[in-house]
C-alpha cells in the first residue's frame, strides 16, 4: 500500500477561509497559577457553539462537498460531540443530517442533536457502521467521518493555525489524541508555521493505542474494552492509516495520564480556569501536570465541555486538588521528565 | 451638593488605550440554546486573568495616579475580587499592595491576593475603612475604592466599548448592579454608540435598592443585615452619588430576580455554555430567562467566576433546570414583561 498523502498547510489555510465567521476564533487564555517556567495557555474549543472542537472538522468536510451532491444531505455516525458537529454543520448549510447513534447513548446527547434539526437514528450494538452505510445508499448522502478525512484533518487544524498566529513563539502545544483528527491537523500548522515548537500528543493510560504505536512504528490495537474503561469517553478510538502517518510526521512524542489525573485536571481547569471540561478534553492540562514538559511558552488544547452535570458536580466536589492546589500562586510540581 | 461630573466615552476609550495588551479582550459567545426572538451572546469576564471584569477598573485607576505617587503603593479594603484585582494590578506596575480583608474572609480568598504578592491586613468587623484610612496615612499610598471613582467607572466601561465595537446593531444588554461601577461604565459606553439599544441593571429580589432608588428618583440604603442574605456575596453594595447618578442617566430599567433563579442560571452557564459563574455573575442570565426582554441581539455581561468549588457542585448537583432545559434547542418561557 502507498503511503498516504498528508495535508499541508495550504489546505489548512482554505479551511480557514472557508470556516471564517462559522466558528468562534477561540482565545489563548493565561493561566497565570500554572508554572511560571512553562507559562501555560487555554485554547478553549469547549465554547465552540456545539461544547466542541469537532465544529470545524464537519464544516469544512460538508463545504466541501460539491454544491449538487450536498444538497443530498450527510451521514455520520456518533455518540459523541461529532453527532452534533455534522447536526449543527448540516443545518448551517440547511441540508438534511442523519446521525446514527447506539440505542445506549444517553438521552441528553439524543435530544442535543436532534435540536439541530438532524434525524437521529438509532441502532444496536456494533451496528452503526452497517446502518450508515444503507443510509448513503438509500439517500445518496455522503459520509462525513469523525477524523478519518482529509478535510475533517483541515478543519481541525485551523486551530494549530490561530495558535501561530496569536503566539508565533510558542514552544510547545499539548493535544488529545483519539482517532487522531485533531493532533494529525494542529500538529500539520505548528510544524510548518512554529519549526521551533514540539507538539505532545496525549492519551490516557487505559487507551495508550498511539503511544505504543509510535514507538513501535505502525500502529498497535487495543481491545475496545479495555479502552472503555477510561473515563475520557471521547479518546476511546484509534488512529487510522491516514492520521497515524500524520502523527507519525508531526508529533514529538505522544504523553500518557491516569483516570485520577484526568480527574484532577477537570476539577482544576473549573476552579482556576472557570471553565467547564470533559474528561477528554482536559488530559493536557493533566500531562502539563504530570510531566516535565519543555520551558517556554506552552499552549494546551482544551479540545471539548460536555461533561455530564452529575460527573462534573462530582469531581468538582471530591477533588484533592481543590482547596490544595488554589491560590498558592503555583501548580503542583511535574514528577516526570519527558 | 452640585451633580457629579460624569465619566465620558471618550475617558473610557482612554482608559481601553490604557489596558490595551493588559487584560483580555473577551470574545461575545452565542448561546444558541437561548430564545431565537432575542439571540443571546455572553461576555464572559470570568475569564480575565483574576476571574472577574474587575481588574479593568484596578488597572485604569492605578494607571492613572502620577508615576510618584504611584511609586509609594495602593490600598484597597475588600473581601471579594476587588481585593484580587488590586493585588493583580499593582503587581503588574510593580508597586506594593496593602488590601485590607475582614477576619472573617475564607481563607481561600486571602491566599490567591497574596499570591500576587499583595499585603493583606485583616481587621475586625466594620473596621476595613478606619484600618485602610490608617495605612493610606501611614504610608502615602493611594486608595483604590471598589467602584465610587472616575477612573474605575471608564475601566469598567472599557467592556461597553467592545460589545460597541464587536455587535453595533446590539439591542439589548444585562448588566449586574452593586455599587454600580460596572453598569455605570458600560451603560456610557452603549448609550453613545449604540443609542437604539436598552440597558437593563440586574439586581437580587434581596438586595434591589437600585431598582428602588430609580423608580423613586434618588438613592435609598436596604440594611446590610437583609442585603447579606442574596447568594449574590458580590451585589451587596448599593450605588454611591456618582454611581448612582450615571446609573439614572444611563439605564433603562433595573430587573430583579430571586435566588431560585440565580442558582438555575449558574446551572445553566456551565451546562449549556460551558463557563463557570460565580452567583452575582449569573443574575443577567437569570433575567434574560424571567422577563420578556426585548426583542433583537442581546449580550449579558457574565462579571465574574470566583465561586466556591462546593457551592458548585451543589448548584450543578440540584438544579432542576439541568436535564429538563436542556438539549430542546430553547429556554424557559420568559414570565414577566419588561
Amino acid at each position: 500500500m502507498s503511503a498516504p498523502t498528508l495535508v499541508t498547510v495550504g489546505e489548512i489555510r482554505a479551511a480557514a477561509d472557508r470556516l471564517r465567521g462559522s466558528i468562534m476564533r477561540t482565545p489563548l487564555i493565561p493561566a497565570p497559577w500554572a508554572d511560571p517556567g512553562r507559562p501555560l495557555f487555554i485554547k478553549p474549543e469547549s465554547l465552540q457553539v456545539i461544547g466542541a472542537f469537532k465544529v470545524r472538522g464537519a464544516l469544512n468536510a460538508i463545504g466541501r462537498i460539491d454544491d449538487g451532491l450536498r444538497q443530498r444531505g450527510v451521514v455520520a455516525y456518533s455518540s459523541g460531540n461529532h453527532a452534533q458537529a455534522v447536526a449543527y454543520a448540516a443545518a448551517r448549510f440547511g441540508i438534511d443530517a442523519h446521525i446514527v447513534m447506539p440505542e445506549e447513548t444517553p438521552r441528553v446527547k439524543v435530544a442535543r442533536t436532534r435540536s439541530h434539526g438532524a434525524r437521529v437514528v438509532l441502532c444496536g450494538a456494533g451496528q452503526r457502521e452497517v446502518v450508515a452505510a444503507q443510509l448513503v445508499e438509500d439517500t445518496g448522502a455522503t459520509l462525513v467521518p469523525p477524523f478519518d478525512h482529509p478535510d475533517v484533518i483541515a478543519g481541525q487544524g485551523t486551530i494549530g493555525l490561530e495558535i501561530a498566529e496569536d503566539m508565533p513563539d510558542v514552544r510547545t502545544v499539548l493535544v488529545p489524541v483519539s482517532g487522531g483528527g485533531l493532533a494529525s491537523g494542529i500538529g500539520t500548522a505548528i510544524r510548518a508555521l512554529c519549526p521551533d515548537a514540539q507538539i505532545f500528543g496525549v492519551e490516557p493510560e487505559l487507551a495508550a493505542d498511539t503511544a505504543e504505536g509510535l514507538r513501535r512504528g505502525s500502529r498497535v490495537s487495543m481491545p475496545i474494552e479495555d479502552r472503555n474503561r477510561t473515563i475520557a469517553d471521547g479518546l476511546r478510538s484509534e488512529p487510522s492509516e491516514l492520521t497515524f502517518a500524520h502523527l507519525q510526521q508531526v508529533l514529538t512524542d505522544v504523553l500518557t495520564v491516569s483516570e485520577d489525573e484526568i480527574r484532577s485536571a477537570v476539577a482544576e481547569l473549573a476552579v482556576q480556569a472557570r471553565l467547564v471540561s470533559e474528561p477528554s478534553g482536559a488530559v493536557a492540562l493533566a500531562a502539563y501536570r504530570r510531566h516535565r514538559t519543555p520551558a517556554g511558552k506552552t499552549v494546551m488544547i482544551l479540545s471539548g465541555g460536555n461533561i455530564e452535570p452529575a460527573l462534573l458536580a462530582q469531581i468538582v466536589a471530591e477533588s484533592p486538588t481543590v482547596g490544595v492546589d488554589q491560590g498558592d500562586g503555583h501548580g503542583a510540581t511535574p514528577t516526570r521528565a519527558v
